[in-house]
């Protein structure tokens, strides 16, 4: 039995600095749990100001040079919470290369290169820990990994991102538009001056993708996941969506396993009350699986700030440093990753699902005729049709709007291109996915 | 590395028989998660037609008598899935004396015996699993044990026993009463046909003793939490609780770290429409985890099933056999149990919390008056009140209704006490907590 693990950390911006103030902290605890002790042999940190922060009675060595850490014959464990592409993906692969078990919150460099890291990974028998990568401190890769292996997941889908989970629920409590919301959410410092990652799905995407590939032993690729951000959502179909029809907005990362192919997407969707997801606002996360044995189950905590993620980083740490300490370290991946299995995606046009879709039409009689009997056309049913006179802040036309029986989502697209050329529509139509 | 793990599972039942299909089934994909085959060794059940369902192609051996699983040098895990206390107790321990492995869903004998269980364990340097034993196929113990394990954690709720949430969703949907709602649970095979283990409020009493046990390193005793069942429920205050103030009944179990002692209750709770909770319905379960780095958290899914149970015994297992594989099981214990750790029980007088009371007095000028004089005495301030003539089936006075603000529940009950001597109040008055 080893007695001292040695870890080297490498940032110390929100997470980690939290890191190093929860193993301090709780260290006894942990190590009794852990079985053996450890030693924070280094901290790095590109600048030399936030080396300032580590308490002066952590011996650690402070550098400002990565490549210290990951060469640096004595480290067992390195862990990578810097974020971002680059050195981030150089500092996990080195790593490898190295022979140390790597932990990470990087979700970026997960999704884009899971099978480049995971190869490597198998190759050199080492262990990568990413719990933090995913609705942070919730244990969800874990339990998707571990916890839930006896089952077959059938489909994975989850409000991944606390910044578009805070601004839609501002939009859908104040009525208020994206851009406000965004500025309300950046003073409050849930998010990023570029909010692009965020709300452009981006950063759902890699989650999503990262679920995925635990789920389906392969690596499903961010690129393959059809993406729509809310950052062109109008807060009159947020408004309409929740006064109308009793649903809400929701920004959704999908993965459902059907007849062999993946049905892959982030988009915002409507979701009815009675749905658990519209119970989950501000900038909590929320994560549903179905499996064949466990049955359908949901987790829900913070997705984000530096104590949650630090919490999910410090116990890979731990399971690394058990593992570490007994010597079996990378004897099983934790991972299952197989090179062999391809995933199937999905075509968009295929997905099949409840449409919401809003039309604006001059106010003229037999406006209604020409849209359902160009949506008849092509196999489009409705469901509900709701009509009013000029709203809000709607300049021109009036409002049409309807939810759809559940259709092929080419066939609705091929009507709405239709539709969208009617002279009788005077502003391009909107469509989103109504998830029951 | 060992080749085969070897795996004796004891009780064909409603888990036992779903534990087997899940292995067969998924053999080959556990096998290479856990880097290891698995050999079923033997099967046993007290009932010989119990062991027919085994299938045909399952070479394993079958017995009547599992004292020859126990004792068996061969048999690497020994898997109980009979439920109650005898000889469950003797299968455990008889086990772990032969130095075997134990995964188990037996909440009565891990909670009663949860200090000579582990003292045995440890002692012996061997391992016992038990996911299935709370909230059935969620991953909840080992997210607590382990993925929480940086965390402090300061309260654990949850609604944990799947009957009593399917009778009182019924009662709160139909507004009828306890018995006949019962019945229609017990028709629905959600109760037994002696349904007081659940409807007492027992189960959910060795559940939250277990994820208390497993958080505050002790021995947290089933028979020192407070517990109130069901079976005393009125539909009058159900009602009441939804349409005058907007709040649902669901039986909670809490434990709550308060300054060095555990606040520790079983019983039917009120929570506002805006708590997750109450959006927990039908035979549901949910926990709710607070903890100081990882934030608040919920898990929710089947608590029941013969599938979602077998699913968490099948990792239990899984995560056994990797570590039988490795020749280290044992080495760490699972369980973090200090015998020297000894919890401070908080007594019930002393809790504080708001409270829901009912009075049932005769309709007489002054009533309210003499009742608030005597709350005022015993320093229970009230935040609402709510009155009207007689209602639904109270054939006898009327009802009076109040929230209180925050109070001690010893002064609430006290003051209780001194109400229900007056000779206006007509029958016993009801005490119900408020969580928020």
């Amino acid at each position: 039995m080893k007695r001292k693990v040695k870890i080297g950390l490498i940032g110390m911006g929100t997470v980690g600095d939290k890191v190093l103030d929860l193993m301090c902290r709780n260290r006894s605890r942990l190590e009794r749990k852990v079985g053996a002790g450890f030693d924070i042999a280094f901290v790095c940190d590109k600048n030399r100001s936030a080396l300032r922060k580590i308490p002066g009675n952590c011996k650690a060595r402070r550098t400002t040079n990565w490549k210290k850490v990951v060469n640096d014959p004595s480290v067992d464990i390195v862990v990578e919470v810097i974020g971002g592409h680059n050195p981030a993906k150089q500092i996990v692969m080195r790593s490898l290369n190295n022979s140390k078990h790597v932990v990470t919150a990087n979700k970026a460099i997960l999704s884009r290169d899971w099978e480049e890291i995971f190869t490597l990974a198998g190759r050199k028998q080492r262990l990568i820990y990413f719990e933090a990568s995913v609705l942070s401190g919730v244990p969800v890769i874990q339990s998707l990994n571990e916890g839930l292996e006896s089952s077959n997941i059938s489909s994975i889908s989850g409000i991944f991102n606390g910044t578009c989970n805070y601004i839609l629920t501002k939009m859908t409590r104040e009525g208020i538009d994206f851009k406000v919301a965004l500025k309300d959410a950046q003073k409050a410092g849930l998010a990023e001056p570029d909010p692009r990652l965020d709300i452009e799905g981006d950063d759902t995407v890699h989650k999503l993708a990262i679920l995925s590939s635990i789920t389906w032993n392969a690596h499903v690729k961010p690129d393959r996941i059809y993406c729509e951000g809310i950052n062109n959502l109008s807060r009159i179909d947020v408004k309409f969506a929740r006064e109308e029809f009793g649903h809400r907005v929701k920004l959704l990362g999908v993965a459902r396993w059907n007849d062999g192919e993946l049905e892959l997407y982030v988009r915002p969707c409507l979701v009815p009350d009675s749905h658990p997801f519209a119970w989950v606002n501000d900038e909590n996360n929320a994560v549903m699986l179905d499996g064949d044995a466990c049955g359908r189950m949901m987790f829900q905590g913070k997705g984000a700030g530096g104590y949650p993620a630090a919490s999910a980083v410090v116990s890979d740490i731990m399971y690394l440093s058990r593992q570490v300490a007994t010597g079996v370290a990378g004897k099983i991946p934790y991972v299952d990753y197989s090179p062999d299995n391809k995933i199937q995606y999905m075509d968009s046009s295929d997905f099949e699902s409840c449409y919401y879709l809003r039309f604006t039409a001059v106010d003229k009689p037999g406006v209604l005729a020409k849209i359902s009997s160009i949506l008849g056309k092509h196999r489009v049913s409705i469901a509900g049709v709701y009509q009013k006179g000029p709203f809000g802040k709607l300049k021109k036309g009036v409002p049409i709007l309807m939810f759809t029986h559940r259709v092929r989502e080419g066939s609705v697209r091929d009507a709405m291109e239709e539709i969208d050329r009617l002279k009788i529509i005077v502003r391009n139509s909107i469509l989103m996915k109504v998830e029951n």
